[in-house]
């Protein structure tokens, strides 16, 4: 028996409930949690906004916490060891995607926080393979959100070949932007925050950013035309998506990992003219995840968080759900 | 003295006037044209359909001809040799995109119809580094329409790093489609032809398509979910994008070469969960320009073409305006 917060129903607080793990698999682990983040896609997910959620849903996908068991066939995890679960709980290991590297592309891959259950708990079960070590001397209390939010922003520049001599923008600086100035700074780059924040502006900095543009300016952003290599968006609202693609240079890219639910209404002639391209991403391989986790570690790279006992996690889901966490919420037991 | 066919004022038939040659630069060289192929864009600037149009206007921008006359620093071209230009006339050889090998990307690229008299006349003039000398044994007859149409669908394919392993989908048939195919067929991909004219199925399996779907038809469109790696649209009007999006495969890319005037309304979900990319790109550098004349003698690629007098340019016109040329149009003195 183990405590879990659970969404029994839409729209109603959490309740902490008793749960008993299911069987432990050959290939599974059990981690017992220290510290869950929590993502807006945990929100998403306990207030329904996406209409999938089935009820009762235990969230929580940004856990830091001990391996307590392991399945049979496990070996490279050992009871102790501090680790960390994301976004994905299981991948089917047999698709072209998973034999290709990309787990987080499997169309079989388990969510961790739909139709199982997540990291609002005392303890999670996951395949081992979802399950990455944090690196010797990684500070745990930070950790978690480097496994959803982390990778999100750090995925793209992977996938997408970002070159530390490429010139950068980031658009909004919360949980995302905030970690993605750091990477991108770390990797070399030349770094410009997009925030319609003012009070911002500094953090930004601080994170990294040499430059700052308010978003809310357009005249501010029509001077940075022709500027950015690369730019990534994480925000969740329509910007005028055409006026930022003046900004970028030709052959640039602009990416988003923020789910804006209106169309992007790009128009195609300057995109011809620049040779330009849009390009979308989600979470990352495991591979991805562990190389993340070591460049991270090796620059410093930290969310900045604001902590609540788990005890607290009504008044911490209101927090984030209020946009006010600067920058990003983590739960401890 | 020579002469040129020369649109005086909008929306009426070229005439044919007698034109001087500016003096010769010390880079440029003089070609005496042979054939012209004809391109839409070539329709858009006769008949101001971009609103840029100054007249008169000299059109003309997939040119085949021999060399007149070479400036006094041009060293690489010899007058007699068989030569091509296309939609660039003139680069700065200065900028980074000149310098990185992206002529194509020059702010200060001239293009060969604005701003200077192109091909439908008996000479033409360009900077020697603009024009391309023909493969020894390529028919000159058809090889214009490679000069713009070639390029502009062979130029991604390079820029976007295409794999013989790839499935690949082109999105219209006409002229620069029906050289797609052919071009993705010999670089080893498995083609697949979206075409709305059921005439034209059985033309795009010869040009090497191995397989076609009914654009018309949605049923059929999503049957062919999460197959494609790349697929090309050449076609200037709004389709459902969002349906094409679901038949690319996780990674996959859209990319258009062909100017819709919509905006392209794109869902962003489907993008982030399939990391989808959308992109555009013009003609490509004189590099490439050359890589891709090398490609096609070396497969036999040829557009197919439909041969008219220069007398008879008018006629040719409304013959690309029409829709109806199977599949480009080639001018010959």
């Amino acid at each position: 028996m183990y405590q879990a917060f659970s969404a029994q129903e839409c729209h109603q607080p959490l309740v902490c409930v008793e749960k008993t793990l299911p069987k432990l698999q050959d290939d599974e682990v059990v981690i017992s949690v220290q510290y869950c983040g929590i993502c807006h896609s945990d929100i998403s997910m306990i207030d329904n906004e996406w209409g999938i959620s089935n009820y009762p849903i235990v969230a929580g996908h940004e856990v830091v916490g001990s391996i307590e068991a392991v399945g049979a066939k496990v070996t490279h995890l050992q009871v102790g060891q501090t680790v960390g679960l994301g976004w994905h709980s299981h991948y089917c290991h047999l698709c072209s995607h998973c034999m290709s590297g990309d787990h987080n592309l499997c169309s079989d891959a388990h969510s961790t926080i739909i139709g199982r259950d997540g990291g609002f708990a005392e303890k999670v079960m996951a395949q081992a393979s979802a399950v990455i070590p944090l690196p010797q001397g990684m500070d745990a209390q930070s950790a978690g959100p480097l496994f959803c939010g982390g990778i999100t922003v750090f995925n793209p520049m992977v996938q997408f070949q970002i070159k530390p001599t490429d010139k950068v923008a980031v658009i909004g600086i919360g949980g995302l932007g905030h970690l993605a100035i750091q990477f991108l700074n770390a990797w070399g780059c030349e770094v410009t925050a997009f925030t319609s924040s003012a009070d911002k502006e500094e953090e930004a900095r601080n994170f990294g950013a040499q430059h700052t543009i308010n978003s809310r300016d357009p005249a501010q952003i029509e001077q940075a035309a022709n500027q950015f290599d690369y730019i990534i968006s994480t925000v969740n609202v329509k910007l005028d998506w055409n006026l930022y693609m003046t900004t970028l240079k030709p052959k640039g890219r602009l990416h988003f990992v923020g789910a804006t639910l209106e169309p992007l209404d790009l128009t195609v002639f300057p995109m011809i003219m620049g040779q330009k391209s849009v390009s979308a991403s989600p979470v990352g391989s495991p591979a991805n995840i562990r190389k993340m986790l070591e460049f991270a570690h090796q620059h410093q790279i930290q969310p900045l968080i604001e902590v609540f006992p788990f005890t607290e996690i009504n008044t911490a889901l209101d927090r984030v759900r209020s946009g006010k966490a600067r920058y990003r919420v983590v739960l401890e037991w």
